[in-house]
């Protein structure tokens, strides 16, 4: 029989205490599948004397989180969060003494996911986040191993329970962000503060992930398009019903002959599409693998035991002796890809004016669409139901972002037109 | 670097084809991926002359497929299909002889897998099978590596295109199994013996496999109820709809404390949820993977590119160094299960009675259900278009199999009823 694997964790919040939880209770199994007894070594967090559901008493505990990468373990878990400070310190530190890590921590893999696996390559151990993305969902497994054979084209996902959550409760209400928001604060399924969720950051990270894991390419932000959720409004969900359509948070990914295009934006699905039937706090990516296809994965994305199934994944793999290149491909091989140009990124859009109810106000709307070469695929308008406004509503074909950007400019300009128009992507089936 | 790894393709039909044309296309890919170049080292066929897709001219032609499993390969991908015969023949000597197995053969594998699962382990090598269940979804690698740790409770998988392909299309165009069967045939989405498909075995077959990885059991058929789709009439499809239901073909098997329910028949789905919306040709399984919540997985289930997907996914991992046991735990310690009991199978029934428009019909039908203990849900009562009789649809509240079936001979025996009464599943949402 082998060594024992030893694992230490760095950070007992819900995940760590979930991934504590697993390795006690389920240890027979898990060492059966791994081939090796898997042990907790040794564990840390910032606060020892928290109540915790799991009793964490008698736990060997490190002074400190960057003891760890000194300690006895092979494998440091990281679960402090944050993407630079005792996280990156922690990673690196372990990693160049030979430890392999796993870790959920997207918004740092996003930025030195790259160096780090590089590291980890030259160090001869494994990095490992299966965590960092759709919780539960083995989505970066299948990227990196399963459907390798044929190149996968484009990812797009449901990457942020928080605010599916949210979109999915307006629907439901009929209420407005603001007061779901506060609603989910209140029932602990969004943060106190919810920025990071609600402006697709968290989103933005993920995606970063998916991308280089699907196209072979380093992790980056740059060039990247981030829009959160703030300003879908209820008329908005309701419209979209009535075209037939719902609105997600989307982060897409597709990679074209000229770069790659990389976005987080609210997007209108089609109903009866996959995608548009992930409810609730759940996750989903969508994979174009070539020729084999797309693939759909959905599960929990959050939450205490979604989000330790996968820890404990790539802590069993580690065990059995996979430690292949964190992306797939060596690090060195990963592609620093160019964004798309803006003439691969057209898109039909849903565009919503509140104006004035006189007479020709969609003569004007219609005439500066037309002179920026937007053309209208449907509409709807609707009379004023309080006070004197109504409000137009159109689908566009296909064009691109610049030329509807530039329309809305000017139409906005008008003193006929009372808010900001709404802009939303219609996500092609 | 590494040797290279050699692989044989034992049988040149449509996968077989797939698999060749990947290994030559992307062999640089897949060569950085796996860390070592991989190699076609020999290819064996029935008819070496025949026009294939990809140029087989300039391979190396073993005289035998069972040559191969004394070649120089390293891995033997097993693509000539059948339960027995040569295709066990060749997996069991490749082993012996310390080869690597990849195959798509599911017939073999619910047959004989614990036991060519024991040999691979006792020779050190792999046996891997990602191809014979549901095509490019990357489901044997969730269940074995992603979803293990809460251990998966249940399994529901639509798993044979052809069937769904069939149902899908009865529903669109309204006409019988026999007529969009004759069809699918002339279309090729049917073998000319659709008998494998269109009863369920296929299906059993995978869920076999599918229930060995999500519960550590030997792969076993005697278990297993098998019903397939051939009675299924255009009006139950209908009624269905009436309902909120869609009929799939579903593969089920569910661990509970006194043993493992494993059944394969046609089930009403509720419209909405994630089976239901499965189209066509697409395979879907969606797993309960206990406390992480239940993950769905739906993708391209048959066809040349989803399958070589899986088989070239098998072959990189092996390159990779990947192989743990063919089924997650080691063959020995996969349990030989009990089928669970009938009171571990309640669930309600969709019923349909054609019988004679006179009085006295649902009296006589409500009152013999009664009297098996059999209550009633909802019913529709559909009166006479052509002729004298009437469609009395009914679906009950969850019931024992067998009460519901001696209502039903009961039922059947009265001389108001016209033809076998109809009994289809209602899956749980």
């Amino acid at each position: 029989m082998t060594e024992p694997l030893r694992i230490a964790v760095a950070g007992l919040g819900t995940v760590g205490g979930g991934v504590v939880r697993v390795l006690a209770e389920r240890s027979g199994d898990l060492g059966r599948r791994a081939g090796r007894k898997i042990l907790l070594s040794q564990v840390c967090a910032l606060d020892r004397s928290k109540r915790r559901p799991h009793d964490t008493a008698e736990l060997r505990w490190a002074h400190s989180a960057l003891d760890l990468a000194q300690s006895d373990a092979d494998v440091v878990v990281e679960l402090i969060g944050g993407e630079n400070g005792t996280a990156l310190d922690l990673i690196f530190a372990a990693l160049n003494n030979g430890k392999h890590v796993v870790t959920a921590n997207k918004s740092l893999l996003a930025r030195h996911g790259a160096d780090l696996a590089e590291l980890a390559e030259r160090k001869g151990v494994a990095l490992r986040f299966e965590a960092a993305i759709a919780g539960g969902i083995p989505i970066v497994k299948a990227l990196r191993e399963g459907l390798i054979a044929h190149g996968v084209g484009a990812v797009r996902g449901i990457l942020n329970g928080t605010c599916n959550f949210i979109l999915t409760q307006m629907e439901a209400t009929g209420r407005s962000f603001h007061e779901v928001l506060a609603e989910a604060q209140r029932m602990g399924f969004a943060e106190a503060d919810p920025t990071l969720d609600v402006e697709g950051h968290d989103t933005a990270h993920k995606l970063a992930l998916l991308a280089a894991l699907a196209f072979g390419i380093r992790p980056t932000l740059d060039q990247m398009t981030v829009e959160g959720i703030a300003s879908i409004t209820p008329e908005d969900i309701a419209f979209a019903r009535e075209f037939g359509y719902r609105i997600k948070l989307l982060g897409v990914a597709r990679q074209g002959p000229d770069g790659v295009d990389q976005r987080v934006h609210p997007a209108m699905v089609k109903l009866g599409t996959p995608l548009a039937d992930v409810e609730g706090a759940f996750n989903a990516v969508l994979a174009d693998a070539g020729e084999a296809g797309p693939f759909f994965f959905a599960g929990r994305g959050a939450g205490q035991s979604p989000t330790a199934s996968a820890v404990i994944a790539d802590i069993v793999d580690i065990a059995g002796g996979a430690i292949g290149p964190a992306f797939g491909l060596p690090a060195r091989e990963l592609e620093t890809t160019r964004p798309a140009p803006e003439s691969a990124r057209a898109s039909a859009f849903y565009l919503r004016f509140q104006a004035l109810d006189v007479p020709g106000v969609l003569a004007e709307i219609a005439a500066r669409l037309a002179s920026a070469n937007v053309s209208i695929e449907s509409m709807i308008q609707r009379g004023p139901a309080f006070g004197d406004s109504v409000a137009i509503v159109m689908i566009t074909h296909p064009c691109p972002p610049f030329a509807v950007e530039s329309a809305l400019k000017d139409i906005a300009a008008s003193d006929k037109i009372l808010d900001a128009p709404t802009l939303i992507h219609m996500e092609p089936a």
